[in-house]
């Protein structure tokens, strides 16, 4: 398959669409997803244009997990989780719903909800999202501190 | 929480429990999910002793989703699926069973039976899964040349 230059993520990449961004560097992006599972649900991105990790490069993968590893820890302290599932799905029929590779991190908080993925009706109002994301930005700070 | 030296991964990566290997290289491991999902469901785990991607340093995070992409090709390849989860649980309130970091690969192929992970009365048979095992490896070898 062949790279769509016109999905969101590279719209978002391309500053064309808007995100909740909450970290950039060289080769990845992390943002708040629009759609949200729970409260700190976070995409990372490489900036490579890639559908899905087996398209991607091992040095873009490596590029990925490295800020998704970071956001990972960033996440759970920001949003007091007891745990956090990362995942990467490839292809339509496991649920990837982006054609650009992308990786979940989804924390799990006792006691708060649960919502389903690209549930439209879910869309998270971005004002709450950034409530959101400022928290997560200042825990990044304060590791990497 | 410091790192348990006696878990199950522990023992596989020192030879002390059985596994049905299919990748190793000086950092990974990939072997067989005993308690698949669905046929083809392979872990890769860092041999750095970490409880997860949290505790795991950025260069054994990158080491474990460079062979991560190499098996979830290989995998996708052997297996004939239209599309393959990556997932990497942090944290038992969120799906973990091992305290050691490990990424799952489980491939979709329309029509297959899915399982519930971890559910002892599915523990699947060495044999059968040696079968899948070399399809794999056979695929990993095809890809590499």
């Amino acid at each position: 398959m062949s790279y769509d230059p016109n999905n969101i993520f590279a719209k978002i990449l391309r500053g064309e669409a808007p995100a909740v961004r909450i970290y950039e560097d060289a080769d990845t992006l992390a943002f708040m997803d629009i759609m949200p599972e729970a409260d700190g649900h976070v995409l990372v991105i490489p900036k490579e244009p890639a559908e899905d990790l087996l398209a991607l490069s091992e040095a873009g993968a490596q590029a990925a997990i490295a800020t998704t590893r970071r956001l990972t820890i960033a996440v759970k302290h920001a949003m007091g989780a007891s745990g956090v599932r990362v995942a990467q799905f490839n292809g339509a029929d496991v649920g990837q719903t982006v054609p650009h590779c992308h990786f979940h991190i989804v924390p799990h908080v006792p006691g708060a909800p649960r919502r389903n993925h690209a549930d439209a009706a879910r869309m998270a109002d971005p004002a709450a999202l950034e409530v959101i994301a400022a928290r997560i930005r200042a825990s990044l700070a304060e590791l990497a501190a």
